[in-house]
């Protein structure tokens, strides 16, 4: 088992570029066993900030990408069968819970609403889990931390955390770094230099003013990390960010040649 | 068994505020085994009542988070697979309806409104539970109660008990405490003094006026407590109820500028 | 087997008070094995009923809540995994076909509207349920009775019972009992002296004059009783009345008032 | 298997009234070994038609009584898992047609309307069945025929049986016998005598008259026998047409009033 | 393996009829390894051509009917269990596609739209089936061919081949053969004279006629030999085309007179 | 497993015709390790491309037809049951990361939306896939690559990749390649001469000019090679376009007569 763990520690400190006061606050919420919700746009570096506070509070990290399929089996655990019969394999909530990881619930706005109510014993005083098909009750680890990330862009009648799950977690806003900032996490994860970096963010930024006027989203960090990566690699800038960050993010011809003129004003 | 049973017990007597005469309705509804409702908006101390309640009657407590996939054999049990064969394993209802236990179901207006019919015949005279995939008609033992949780507030189209439920359940209905009771279970829960307390009910207090004019629903007691925490912890009070208070709550700009508002009035 | 047939034997004389002739009709029903349909409103003594003719015609009685979940292999039964393989079990239906027992259906509206279809072949002259994935055609026994509870009020597009369902039964039409026997079922189940019975069925009377008024449905004979086993078990009556009238059946403030005034009326 | 076979053998004669030319048309199809489809009403004698002509040709009856839940699996069999291992079950549409007994699926159009493309190899030329899971290409028996029974009243566009599959049978319309057949029969299965059996009889033709002015479907035969059943057992006519004719078919006050009124007319 | 793919060879020569060119193209388009697309009205013999022409060309024939409850894993196959562990058993595709068979897809567009995706790898240059869970890629035997048959009367804005799909085929148009071809088929395969068969060659047309005018589709080929086959074994015509024409297309009374009428004038 | 991933090397150089700056692009995203989309309409040589790629770069080709029944399971891998037990058994999409294939998830928009989730883990820097149910964190072999195609025609309300998992991938537009790189196309695949193919190429362009007016979608290469290849095989010009060009693609008569026509003036 504790191997498993292991292959949940980070193991170097992740590059992380602060942008306020999360850190610390963060820090504050772990240390008062308050659930978290991290609330963000796409590729903002929710994950990363996650994965720099495990590394920083010196915990597992047990990280669980969300979707509509998974039931609550998946999270909690389920009996396999085995040469002995049947055998309890613990789902990756429980894991984190019993052994004191943080457990990262990304993007949890995609699983089914009424799955996530499965969360909630975890999240107040009783910091207990029912396994019921076990018939277990287990008391969340003193060190278990619960954190999800949620994209606000993305509410729909469909498709929003409800109020009650909501309630259970202090919330920390993302959004994209500060220009200089932005630059230099550009440089930094995609080897360019700073003078590139500048460029490709003042790119990402003239994006980001059309999310809402054609685009659905705005142009992520890691989008123009990727532009970056090309261009070190060698590809021509204006290529590299047609690839990267233009025809991801749209199919229509109109918004594209938009795009592409606004690369072409700064490579 | 015993075992099993021991660990639904609880253990310390849970601190409880009372707010009238729950106390005594809930204990008479208890000496009548008449099922019991209990309603009233997220985190306003219900799961708490229940707690407390299990604890002063002196019986162990199954708590069940109900949820949409839920299905009828996850409460009642199922057969599963041994290294002999199959083997029959009690869901919770089951369980509790067997020993003795109050079983609570937590906001059962999530589960599937014909899966609490399985419910119906722990709630009238018969005090029955046919395990029909065992052939077994199990009849409840004399210390069995059944308790739910219902929040008005949720109602909609989809998703209400049906009449024949309620009408099983004797109903208690919560709502926030007095602002003198709760500033009193904000400082002895989160460890700050009264002042601050007061201060974070009256916070709470204006947020709650907003209900239906921007926000879906109130704040809740619990995150009072969890701001008094932070606080408690060392984070500067406008930061504390930034992330525990409003960011939870709304992805409104507006509306997250009026909440930060209220809260600079106080601190 | 036998020992399972014996639970479900209904061990004492129901207590039940007739409203009209429908023990006599029920009595020529069993007698020309007829099925029958037990119609009206939650809570007005169906289940009692059945219960109490169960009791004296000396057969067993299997009784089944139906749901929207419930499979056809629900009620006729499936194969188990063994030690030595797979072994059929029948299921409450089948088991009540083949030993002779009154099979009631409680709330069948409830069924998947499709599986009702599966109960056909026993309700006309074939008398027969084709175990089909066991390979048997059953013959049911002699004495083998089918019951079917059914709610007009709760007819929907969604949900109604098929003509070639209905056709298939004799019908009983059930309502609440008229006041001076209410009173009498009230006294004698709660324990309250008979003014208080009379005082709680003349609420209950207004109750039902506000069913179609802002109340979906009429108050039952069983939450009479409720309020009578509380009042009973030394609750004031109008907190009694309240915890068991009026709060379960309905979360609107006005109505609540309203009821809460017809309460102080008469206590 | 011969066994099982025998229990789908048709014992004694079942009593049925020819209507027309039914029975030498079913005949011919038969010879001809052309799928039948018949069509009518609830109730009216499609099922007991079957019966008899399993019973004349001196063939097996097969019936399956169809629902939106079966699945291809349910008809055509399954993998059964066993001691040693899996075993192969045929479904009873398999087992007819590998031993030749008359297929007849009951309310066809209860099935998903997909599921019913699995019986086409069988009627056509090919007269064949897949059993994909098994790798078995099933020849048809040469005795083998399929019936299906279809109600046209229940059509909608939900549910109505694809042309591809209503082209691939020869056609039998059904409907009420004619009252002097009528009258026949239900004194022949309930045991009234002839007057009384034509007073029910002429209550049924009023109350079919009101066939889409407030009831969606007619009074069956099997309904009027029922009555005459009650009748027979002693119970005064007019309780007896109210529990067996007017109870089951309307919740309509109004309704139920003016049926009331129409049998009071006769008895 | 070879007894299995042997019971899958056409016997005999199928009788066919070619109604233009589609043999040649079907061979052509067989030389060239063009999966084939037939596509054409209910009963107007796609089925028959395909048996025909996996006799004319030596190739074992595997057909399988499309619904909509076909999961990729009943085309391509799954694992078993055995009394030795899991077997793996290929479905008809597969088995098709490992011993060069003709698979024919009946009534494609009744198979969920992205099921008929799991045949596109066999449908272009790679010739190859990913047979995920078995972690086998299958290379097509040289000899495989795929053919689906299409009815574009059947289109809806629910049930539709996708553009990608239907491209990746050839495909032959068919309809009703012209009337001296078709009273030839009839003759043929019914066993009636030139005159009679003629004569339902006649009634077909004016049927097909009111395709659109209250018939949804056209009376089949097949429909007329089994009209031919009830004659020749003895029915008078009138009711033979009654039973055989008239009621399995309509359930209107009016449409049922007129084509009654129109089947009186030819008989 | 080294004879496994054998079977998904591509064994000789498949002919590509380049369009533009594709491959260098596509071999720079490579060499970032940058999950790469493929854009364009259906047949445009989107999948010949990437198993270009695959032979060029030397890596294994692991291609995955993606449907909406398709589970994280049938991505990740399941436990079989086994002689011995449960065994893990890898899907496509593990084995790829494990051992370093290039991974092409085809018509990626036809997944469940929310299984896409699936592989963002893989798609950032983490390149970790997390298999819950094995309890493996598995690190992505260094040479695994994701490739994804979309057809931006189809996207629809339903269907659509997220912004979230668009944001995540490099992208390269594909489309029909201009007249003289497709004629020769045409010409290498099918076996016509370059006047032949020159003609197919000119119906296609008259064809795609139809997009939106008539056809949902252009003709595609691979429809002008399938024509060749029947005209190679000795079919008539007009007779190989009817079939290869003009059905598949149109039930319309109108539509058809005007393609027909189009072909007329070519052939």
């Amino acid at each position: 088992m504790k191997d498993t763990l292991d292959q949940h520690r980070v193991a170097a400190e992740p590059w992380y570029k602060p942008q306020g006061d999360e850190v610390a606050l963060f820090t504050a919420a772990w240390t008062a066993r308050m659930p978290v919700m991290l609330k963000g746009p796409t590729g903002c570096g929710k994950t990363r900030f996650v994965e720099h506070m495990a590394w920083a509070l010196g915990r597992p990290l047990v990280t669980i990408a969300c979707n509509e399929d998974m039931t609550a089996s998946d999270l909690v655990g389920r009996f396999l069968l085995d040469a002995e019969g049947t055998r309890w394999q613990d789902g990756p909530l429980t894991f984190a819970a019993r052994h004191g990881a943080i457990c990262y619930l990304d993007e949890v706005v995609e699983a089914r609403q009424d799955t996530t109510v499965a969360i909630h014993p975890l999240t107040d005083d009783r910091r207990a889990l029912p396994l019921e098909k076990k018939g277990e009750l287990l008391r969340a680890h003193a060190d278990f931390l619960l954190v999800i990330s949620y994209n606000p862009g993305y509410q729909s009648l469909m498709k929003d955390l409800k109020q009650s799950t909501k309630q259970r977690f202090g919330a920390l806003d993302f959004t994209w770094p500060e220009p200089g900032i932005e630059a230099e996490i550009v440089a930094h994860e995609s080897g360019v230099e700073a003078g590139t970096a500048g460029r490709l963010v003042e790119i990402g930024t003239r994006a980001r003013n059309l999310k809402g006027h054609g685009l659905d989203e705005g142009l992520s960090t890691r989008m123009l990390i990727h532009a970056g990566r090309l261009i070190a690699g060698g590809v021509a800038p204006r290529a590299a960010c047609s690839m990267a960050l233009v025809r991801p993010i749209t199919d229509d011809p109109d918004m594209r040649d938009a795009l592409d003129a606004a690369v072409a004003t700064w490579f």
